[in-house]
């Protein structure tokens, strides 16, 4: 037998501890913490949360939406599947509308990404919704012109588009002017579907 | 409208470019350059690559192995909904066993984690496999255990556990002896699912 530690709690609590004993934690406004130690968790890297960017109160929105019964709208499948079911206060929905079989003909039709296309799907849902954006730049774009052009407004967006081309822009132009709306993002290149998820789970139930 | 590129295909040939002109991608193996641009791809950071590990040969296993129809075995959900099944070139089942009714038992039983009690559940399909660990360090702990226990041995290991807590030192015992089998793995924190099915992926269709 290799020796290692095999209690899932025992393995959380260290690892949180360690977070905690690297981590810049005390430049996170409160509401924010758990979504710090997190996306941290998630990702390996303390460091990371050094990037994080967001507008005063976003954890605490993204929070009162979940209890209120918000839906959760995930531009991916792979966020939408690693939304912890169990910590979600009000069996809030998860949808994820990329596989939709409009969303092809939708991409054509608007010149744009599918993910992209995919959020044209959310509108019926967006008034008051959790928006996560995991992957793609061009969906956190395309979700900005969404509202520039009167879309209805979520309660949150959690933007976490990761990569070469666009994510850094489209995480900027989201922290520069998020619309009026309450948001969390990572500057930079990093993000992803880890993250993200890590983002909405800590904003669910069981984390200070 | 804002100004950014919405063409799915020119994003990700200017990904790719940038990524072939950022990483020190001439230390890798060309049967794993596929692999270490999609994985760097997949996390924003393309000197993460520095941190590959693997054993001759690794890249051109899993390919074989999947071009013979084997199964990919995921620890993770999360992993398992990454994976792009238009890239797999048999038809090749995806299979995930931690949701399994018989898992929390099995936990208890062999006195380790739910994720690392799933792995039990791989023995009928274990031989000739393309095991990929995403999250879980006890996982990969427990693969080797069972290896040293004269499990059926799979065609690759892709070994990337995140974290804190195991995820380093499993990395590391992966690396140290892969028990015969050839491997792939990130040592350090990092990892996760993004950059396991990143792995995967490239080992199916359509990359050089």
């Amino acid at each position: 037998m290799i020796d290692y530690i095999r209690d899932g709690q025992e393995i959380y609590r260290q690892s949180f501890a360690i977070i905690r004993a690297e981590a810049r934690l005390d430049a996170i406004p409160a509401d924010l913490e758990a979504l710090a130690v997190r996306v941290i968790h998630a990702c390996g890297m303390p460091e990371v949360i050094d990037d994080l960017a967001y507008s005063p109160g976003a954890g605490q929105a993204g929070r009162d939406a979940l209890e209120a019964g918000a839906p959760i709208l995930c531009d991916s499948q792979m966020l939408a599947s690693g939304i912890t079911r169990a910590r979600l206060p009000a069996d809030n929905p998860v949808i994820c509308t990329l596989q939709d079989p409009a969303v092809p003909d939708l991409a054509r039709r608007i010149g744009n990404t599918r993910t992209a296309a995919a959020l044209e799907l959310w509108r019926p849902r967006l008034a008051g919704a959790l928006v996560a954006i995991s992957n793609a730049p061009t969906a956190l774009f395309h979700l900005l012109e969404m509202l520039d052009a009167g879309a209805p407004r979520p309660a949150l967006i959690l933007g976490f588009p990761v990569g070469f081309v666009g994510a850094v822009e489209s995480k900027q132009a989201l922290a520069e002017d998020s619309r009026g709306v309450p948001f969390v993002t990572l500057r930079g290149r990093r993000g992803g579907s880890a993250m993200a998820a890590a983002a909405v789970n800590a904003l669910g139930r069981g984390d200070a």
